[in-house]
């Protein structure tokens, strides 16, 4: 006898889609890894060692991929501008799909991805905020949610890259979005999640600096940028993100209350050790994002997998991602013009700030 | 075509043996559990509904489950009691073995579990020190190890329970071994592991108080103990048990050498939430062992497994669990007749101190 | 023998100026209060409780005060609106003068003081920027300056006072000059001593949001308050202040570099303990800022006090005031206006962002 | 008119009596130092350039500096084999007298002292034992006291000073009476402070090594020590000093209780400086005792010059000194003997346990 399970397809092999075949073969019991999709090479050659003995079909086709007998579900773990269109694919061929962040630089390619999949509201369309399924987030969240900080009001949150002086981020600018889009969209979404998400945009700000990457400013962007964010209900959010951290990545968030804050990770550590040497007292924190939150994409992996076989309900909304994106876009946007951005109560673009 | 999985069965499903089931079952891509054991009605209840539908049979009888088809490995996790005798019958019956610590509170039963294993070498057998795979201790044994604190020479270990106002550790001391062999068992054979393995003991010593459950000296128990070990190499450690912690579980390590000193958990957390009130700055802590070593559990069900099937060398070897379990005997004699305890360069109980 | 010690007048007795009497009286050894000036009657009798017996002589008019027979410094810590007309009138007396922050709300009337200044450059004159004594700011600094974190690029503080919920907050907005003048002036002066006290302003930016006292719009204030300045050199600040803090004061800054970050007080505490509760770990934090600074008044006495019997020179200059001031107005015009403010690098303000 | 003044004499212008000396002069408003005394031509040098200008009287012959006119109390800061008797001189010669731990290391030296005060009982005789002054250790008692932690159980002390790797301390273990009267004589006068001032020692044990200064066991001494206190009352505590520590002085300690604990400078830290390196997140810690207790002297000197002028009682009884040397002889015995020391309900030393 044996327990009903998930057959899941991955698309994409790269730096995250490796890891989520990985969590889907090993991590979620009640998935099974069926199939796996990427058209390069190298990662053709990873896959065949690695998941190919545990019964996983490689394909180098995604089409193919998708009519893999019995294939059930789909995780999009592509490059950021496949998203959309691999994600809307697998909605047509009737597949759940697992969407990795953002789904998409563009709103408008957002929501065309929210409109293929409101058409078919049996599947699961899902976009993967992974700090959503984060522990400490969701412990923050329900401390916040039983009153514990009285109204929440003022949401501050980082993402900092630990820095990498390969050169790396130059190139990935180009598509990226740029840092506001890439980097603080978890942080957008974040504050949309405690600040409520039904919160209308009255105005953004972004500025930004290149500090240690020049050569960003070609692709319009930047290594370290803060952007202002405030909402018609009277609350606001600020945001950080850089590149250039040396002690490694250092994702941490606010909220702010009437009657209290809640920190996540501001203390960031890779591990419970403390080390007293001639120099100080010392701790390591984790080098990138997969260190600190490893355990968060697990989780997302199970959820993900219930909601579907069990036909529940995910723990958001997909039209959530478009409102994310559109905030990162509009912060991008001021950084490159200098301006600061206003909206009306309904969302509507104005052009003078109305107070 | 499939990956060859461990056949796993597990003998008790009480607090601990229902999670190494669970581990095994969902947390273990190698391991496959094909049967349980418990001889308690509740746990079989439990056992039906959470392993039964996804194929692990289910026995009353120990030795009924030793015959199971194809079983290769057992997970002891019954009482403490039973745990020797069941690791041997395993044994006699061909099977690999993880048995939960301490193999007995007798020296010589742990001694003939340890010769019982012996005689079938192509076995692996392993007393289930958690703490050994535990991430944060290993990564402070490496950095000991690569000369990190100079020469360790000074041990401090700490195994603090939450107070537990029940009255449940008065009715458990009554076989536990008492407070040196019950908590500070892992304390010990941490000692063992980072001050070398074949450290000789030159004296023991220990005291404690009854300061919440007076009933613990009808069982010549106490519920905060301090012991100090010394040893002939000229290393010391000493260690702290408490069942009275208000905030919670509260387990901690320094390793202090010539150079340097590392600290495992000397500030516990339960997640990376801290929340600012009107009372000051706090954070929660476990309440209990598991919240501190949930992923340590998982670590050694996977490396059990992989000694199993790859037959290569498991992390530590049987007999300190004898070590480990004689130091805590001395400890608790120690803190019983009030005095002090020696020994030669060879181990040998002596009446005198050889200074 | 006596060794020569600087005659000092303070005037204005309130909550600040009663502190610096007292540290010039006990805690500054080569100074000698010897005169106190205050028109309020209730200060007046503490006066004469606290001070009078240690030989102090009461003043109820300043032009009185300053005609103390070898008088030599006077300490300006009356309110905010009459700093400047008393420290010019100090200094045309001929006065050394350490005034409280900041010199006035305005920049003009600021500028007003240091040019009186410059007149008399034999005399010491200093803005009490109390956070440049903080040891902790200037280890930070040392830091910095020794190369530790590479090139400083990015400069977050805030300014996070408890929450009073008197109402207190409302009346003194009127004459506070608002939020960014009266809280992060500290922030912004610590900016332009971290960034370099030539860096040009670019663009000011500043939002906020009235959480607890909606009454503060009327003075054009808010109760929490997050600001951005660009500099034409490149480098970036940011700040946040709030009046609604539960744990108490929380001022703490991050200065991030090229090559490291340093943080200043980014985990507060009241003292050494840390309390474990049923309820977790816990720590109690300063309620107001002079519990996080008292110690950097002493140092501010003392240096100040130094400066002027040894001729010597200021810390820092009187003309960063005018800088601060500038910028917290613009920030506060910024956040009523609802627009963004922009210079050109010689500092003139000009209609359109210069990209 | 002038406040009146205690007029204090400093004996012994070592490291910590040039540390007196000028706590008296310039951080005690109420007392005026007029005369120290030290036969040593090097301090006598530092005392004429640092003290004499202030009107310091140098004197190189301590009973001369007895006779100064008008003195009214003294600090014995001199070699610790010379407290007592410069204390009982003091005395006899109508002095009050702050005199630095310890009395004595001999228990009938310590006690000779305490009698000679208590035959001019007018007199303000104290030992310096500075902990007691300290904020931290304050607020710890008051919550101790406040019931915070229920009933106090378990007292863990450790005084840990940084390795000095110049051989000093061999030379310093001939007079200092050993580690455990040395450095622990701190821990042991806080355990007596916080268990309750008139518990009695059942047993006492310990035990230590010579990690670095093998050269330690010609003078009886370790440079690793762990000591062991049982009271009849049902409590106990529990000390670790050590000569080796890398990153600096580490003095902490644990007040047990059956509802909460407290945590004194569990954390040590020198400032609130943060720095994130690439090598992690780091803070330095106080190099020597005087780094992390300096306030606590200056508070011991106040509250000192306060009792003296004031005619009040002073904060502990001198008496609790000689306890505090009983129990650091009896810890020093024992390591040296190997065996543990048993005390009857009188305090009477007996041959076997009594249970």
């Amino acid at each position: 006898m044996a327990v009903r399970k998930l057959k899941v397809g991955c698309a994409g092999l790269g730096r995250m889609g490796a890891r989520h075949a990985l969590n889907f073969l090993n991590r979620t019991p009640r998935a099974e890894l069926v199939a796996a999709f990427t058209p390069d090479a190298n990662e053709v050659a990873w896959a065949r060692r690695e998941l190919e003995p545990s019964g996983v079909v490689i394909y180098t086709d995604y089409e193919e991929m998708l009519k893999h007998p019995g294939l059930e579900a789909v995780v999009v773990a592509t490059v950021t501008t496949a998203h959309a269109e691999e994600a809307i694919k697998a909605i047509h061929a009737d597949k759940h799909v697992l969407c990795e962040k953002p789904l998409s630089t563009s709103v408008e390619v957002s929501q065309s991805v929210v409109e293929a999949a409101a058409k078919r509201p049996h599947l699961k369309v899902m976009c993967g905020f992974s700090r959503r399924f984060d522990k400490s987030y969701r412990e923050a969240y329900e401390r916040m949610d039983a009153g514990g900080i009285g109204r929440p009001s003022v949401f501050r949150s980082q993402t900092c890259d630990r820095l990498d002086p390969s050169g790396f981020f130059v190139a990935y600018a180009e598509f990226s979005g740029g840092i506001f889009v890439d980097c603080n969209i978890h942080d957008i979404d974040l504050s949309l999640w405690f600040l409520g998400q039904d919160s209308v945009v009255k105005s953004v700000v972004a500025m930004g600096i290149c500090a240690v990457q020049p050569e960003l400013r070609k692709h319009k962007d930047v290594d370290n940028g803060v952007g202002v964010v405030e909402f018609w209900n009277g609350k606001m959010a600020y945001f950080y993100s850089s590149r250039m951290m040396a002690a490694g990545q250092h994702d941490m968030t606010e909220i702010i209350g009437t009657e209290g804050k809640l920190a996540v990770n501001a203390n960031p550590m890779g591990s419970l050790v403390e080390m007293y040497e001639s120099t100080g007292v010392r701790r390591e924190i984790p080098h990138d994002y997969y260190g600190r939150f490893m355990d968060a994409f697990v989780t997302e992996a199970n959820e993900f997998t219930a909601a579907c076989l069990d036909n529940s309900r995910l723990p958001f909304k997909l039209s959530g991602a478009v409102q994310a994106v559109a905030i990162g876009c509009a912060l991008q946007e001021s950084l490159n013009s200098g301006k600061k951005i206003h909206f009306d109560e309904t969302g509507r673009r104005i052009e003078q700030p109305k107070l």
